[in-house]
């Protein structure tokens, strides 16, 4: 038996908590900065999981050659995979008792991420707003993901309902932040010192270019995919998000649902994958307008998706690419060839800019 | 809101097909020549997911240090890794209507694969035969993988039944390949620039060499490995490969057999994983001269597999390896102790050359 | 028809035995050495597969910046995942006809792993005694893996009841190792070269130090993961890890429990992965005293835990880092917030050191 050196009796009945149970709704304040744990690595592991759970068939993110050919160092990291690793550091202090994820702002990629990046997030509290019935309130942040130099690869806002610790405590004030409801286009750049004048459309696999979509337009993605528990939970555990909902069977079989939900995150990860066919060339994630979690998904589900394109604008400065302001709409067991917008069988409505080669002068 | 520029009427109401919905029997020529789509960097990534999936030991692929021990600049890809990323390509030009994968034949495994490559494929329209009830015909494409340097790193035939998108098309002249059944194992040089003849049989796990096996030898692999949806969903998905049936279950339920096909190429991987129990030293798949899915699989199926030395072979010019043409047969949910090679329960009959170090001289 | 060359027909008729059926308890002898098969190099790819199988968050594992800042040339691999691969070969020579795992003592992890070592594994049989009723015995072997350069990564003895093959085999004598119960913390150096004042507990997750823990202290874990069949199949491949029972589920529902069975190192690396809350400085696994897997696990359980403080104990010559004697008791299908030591639900009873950093003098 061990010697018990350094145990005084008042630790071993109260010891100090060392689980984190997450902040409530009356531990944030306006201005509050969160410094996120779990620098992530990411690697060419990731990379190859992320392949072998969606499926995405982007040549630029498949294909080093690709890649380089068009200026990059590497083939970059899909940028979903980028959102979800950022996401998921703030899920410990942001959302670890949230009852809902009510929405995204404002979500801009950065500069591309590669093998052997690092990644750290780090949030500002930029609105809180109680609910009237004093059991909840709403938290807004605003979280910057950056690489091992600083430089940001995303920044966005999204806003949570988190339950309060004590419904007594009084909260003061309320701050709800002004949201853009889309990015403006004229801020999008595109990636630099890269050029993708010479893309490849055989290699891509869409002869579809930006000039060949017009606003209006909608396409099924025809697709569907089948969830399995493994698949999300092997997902969600590869971004480190931690919130519980999604791997406790035992605990969520007394819930609402009976069942395991799955991470919102990976249906938007499915419905881009499923999206390939049709934007086939719509190769970067430019900026996320908004974005909402209609209905919950759970193992079992098949995912089908539809996308309007909403708007079209060229790039200031470069005639490589422009950009396709996409309306993708997800469903769970309904095919989506009569384009759904509404029901029960919604489960995604996301608003996104993609970025697309633009078809050359000379062609 | 948006606004709406660039966006005629005409457009709104009959836009460009995006969707790409694949060839049909009646779009074929022979001689055509098809690019496939998203040439793919393999890394270890990759790698990784192909040891989870099949758990393959083969000690040439599983430790750089017994590659370059040999020669090799580091551990060489598993050569079904390079098939199943070959094929993949494939899917969407060749068999994305497809209603059975007939054949495979002459296919040559060429140089090696390491992290770091990227595999591109072309495929050659070499037959064309319709089926009498002109719902469908057969098309048979000679396909290639190349690395970024142009190298072939595999070239092989199959022949799949493709649906005709019109039963009426007229479709002219009939041309059906001549295929061997065999690969000539005259023509199997073996990997430049390694060499085996200090291979280890201590950290290969299996004492037997190439000298030790008999022609007409049988070996009952023993183990059995049972399938999950998950793993064939990820293992299809890694591959980039498109067929419909293996990943949507709503679509399956309404169909034949109920529930979603496995890719057949899943069970090639999983039987050669268990066929490492009693040819441990095959470290290399030469050739694959022919090979059948004879029944379907399904999520729930133990896959048991056994195998047959149909011949053997020196390769010209060098004694450190030598080939062994192997038949290995795969059923599920019956153990292959008394060697089945028919029945409703074999579901993979392949024919195949492995390369396996000989019994140096001096030992 | 293949040619039929150097095929003789006692050959066909009785081909010596190709399929290796592991060893049986009279095929061990005290003193023999046992070299395991299959060095497999470590990639990024295993350590992202890690990551998505359990979710572990620790931020010298995750993060190569963090390890580089501490004095590591990158993120070393994660302790149990060198476990599980050293443990994984010895299967095939030591366990494969095991009845039962019965126990680990006196492991010592040594060297760091970095993704791109190789690693090779070793046993010496250091006891064995036979069971009165001479059906079976205790096999007591030490296995140490090693790297490229021959340091030891992994020491460890863990002892096995192994089947004979045949009950009337004459057994002599009865060889039973003196095992510590602990492994002495005088012993425990900690990694060289590498510093870890500097630690920083924004990005680790945890404020709580070393200098925090005292000796009884209890910590509930909190969470609960649920395990599929897919997840531990693609663990326990991913070691090559060969023990039927994991896999085949053919055989299994003829079986005692009528299902796979799970791998106990599973539910160790899970059990790990729920302690971050809690114990999210205990960066490093220096040793593990013992371990029982004390009731069995299947797919579809949840998995919960809670840790002990046992003891405590600074390092000899370094004041960056302390030891903490840690024993911790997963569960299956029950929370663990009263501390349950024994009963059905108990899965795991695990008695490791983790290394943590100590709080600065001037902190």
């Amino acid at each position: 038996m061990p010697s018990r050196r350094g145990a005084p009796e008042m630790t071993l009945q109260m010891p100090p908590q060392k689980t984190a149970s997450g902040n409530f709704f009356e531990d944030f304040r306006v201005g509050q900065e969160l410094v996120h744990a779990t620098p992530r690595t990411i690697t060419t592991g990731d990379v190859a999981l992320y392949t072998a759970l969606y499926g995405p068939r982007f040549a630029l993110q498949s294909s080093d050659e690709v890649a380089r050919a068009h200026g990059y160092s590497a083939a970059p990291v899909d940028d979903l995979l980028v959102f979800h690793v950022v996401f998921g550091k703030t899920v410990p202090d942001v959302s670890l008792n949230a009852v809902a994820n009510l929405g995204y702002a404002d979500c801009r990629f950065g500069v591309p991420v590669f093998p052997g990046d690092t990644i750290s997030t780090r949030s500002t509290v930029i609105g809180l707003k109680e609910n009237s019935n004093r059991q909840s309130g709403n938290v807004y942040v605003r979280s910057t993901g950056r690489n091992q130099r600083g430089a940001v690869v995303l920044d966005y806002v999204r806003w949570v309902m988190v339950r309060k610790r004590d419904a007594g405590a009084e909260v003061t004030g309320a701050v709800v932040p002004d949201l853009p409801t889309v990015v403006d286009p004229a801020s999008l750049a595109g990636p630099r010192g890269v050029d993708f004048r010479a893309w490849d459309v055989a290699a891509s696999g869409s002869p579809h270019l930006w000039d060949d979509y017009a606003v209006g337009e909608r396409i099924d993605h025809v697709d569907g995919m089948t969830i399995e528990e493994a698949e999300h939970m092997l997902a969600t555990r590869l971004y480190q998000n931690t919130a519980r909902v999604h791997f406790n069977q035992y605990e969520q079989k007394a819930g609402r649902f009976g069942r395991r939900l799955i991470y919102g995150g990976h249906i938007i990860s499915l419905a881009r994958a499923l999206a390939f066919n049709g934007l086939g060339n719509g190769v970067l994630v430019a900026a996320i307008n908004g974005g909402r979690h209609v209905n919950p998904t759970f193992a079992g589900d098949t995912v089908f998706a539809w996308s309007a394109v909403l708007d079209k604008a060229p790039l200031a400065g470069r005639d490589d690419l422009g950009a396709l302001r996409i309306r993708t709409i997800a469903t769970k067991d309904q095919p989506t060839g009569d384009y759904p917008e509404a029901g029960e069988a919604v489960v995604l409505d996301l608003d996104y800019w993609v970025l697309m080669p633009r078809r050359g002068m000379a062609a």
